[in-house]
């Protein structure tokens, strides 16, 4: 395989990067000095050296403990379990939120192969039975698996002095009614509130 | 900077990819095992030292000459002039053209600082005068800066036995004229042919 091809199938296996873009993004790099590529090469091999899981809440971190779980501002009771590392970062965007987090490293989906055990699910239950948290936040995504994902979660909570709530699932703001789909939208009117 | 953002504003100066997706891209990339990122490293790492352009016709090749200057079967009579080593891509999957390319290297742009000399003309020129070229099919970019590139190729061939055409404009096939620019439009109507 020729070099060009070699990088461009390469690039074609990230996600939302099809064959032509990936031959885009080559001869954009050919264009460009050799520099820019070597650069991008070496953020790529350090990436997995220095990135590595907050040994608390399992946010990825190039310390011990992560930005968050390092910042004595941040409200302990308040647990917010998300699927992945990335979720972090779309809830933090935000704003709102000043509790911590834990990284579940997944959803159930059988699938797939992903069961209980490939989840951070004991070392959940661990910070909850060490007390401080009250309230756990389960904020799976709204799909199928996530919601099955949150339902383990609050089973195995069940029985600890902790309130497990879900994340409200509606219409999105900004969203039209015309172009909803019908489960949001059942959703939305069955978790409806008085204004 | 951490390895999470390096990478990620490494990503999003290619082109067509923002911070957003960059993001997106280094979280997957965390998620898969380290040799995928490792392999894309690799490969950018070698693609400047292997490609280079062909001595002919500067297309991009790992060899003296490219795959289709080496090619007994093209005609070396037709000879089409793209800006960049990209758009001979485009027109060989189209699969009618039978004869050979040169790369230009990019076009007339003052703005940009390119001017006739950054170009590869004088190869050009050399290639002609060299004899056996019947045709010369002028396939630069539609645009402002491709139509000037045009022009200044076809005067410096004039005098020279080599017939110049430029690639037709006029409505992409599938197109609709509704939708179609009135540059374009204008274009077909003064380009119109005999049914």
């Amino acid at each position: 395989m020729s070099a060009i091809e070699e990088l461009a199938s390469e690039l074609a296996r990230l996600p939302g990067i099809g064959r032509k873009t990936a031959l885009r993004l080559t001869y954009h790099l050919l264009k460009q000095s050799p520099e820019q590529a070597r650069r991008l090469a070496n953020s790529l091999l350090t990436l997995s050296d220095r990135v590595r899981p907050c040994t608390r809440c399992f946010n990825l971190t190039e310390e011990e403990l992560c930005v968050i779980c390092r910042d004595p501002r941040r409200d302990p009771r308040l647990l917010c379990v998300v699927e992945e590392a990335s979720d972090i970062g779309a809830i933090e965007r935000a704003g709102e939120y000043r509790g911590v987090y834990h990284v579940l490293g997944g959803r159930l989906s059988p699938l797939d192969g992903v069961g209980p055990d490939d989840l951070t699910l004991s070392a959940l239950l661990e910070r909850v039975r060490e007390g401080g948290v009250q309230e756990v936040i389960m904020a799976t995504n709204p799909s199928l698996e996530g919601e099955a994902t949150a339902l383990l979660v609050q089973r195995q909570l069940a029985g600890l002095p902790v309130s497990v709530t879900r994340i409200a699932r509606g219409l999105p703001v900004g969203g039209d009614l015309e172009y909803a789909d019908g489960v949001t939208i059942a959703q939305a009117l069955s978790a409806r509130r008085a204004m």
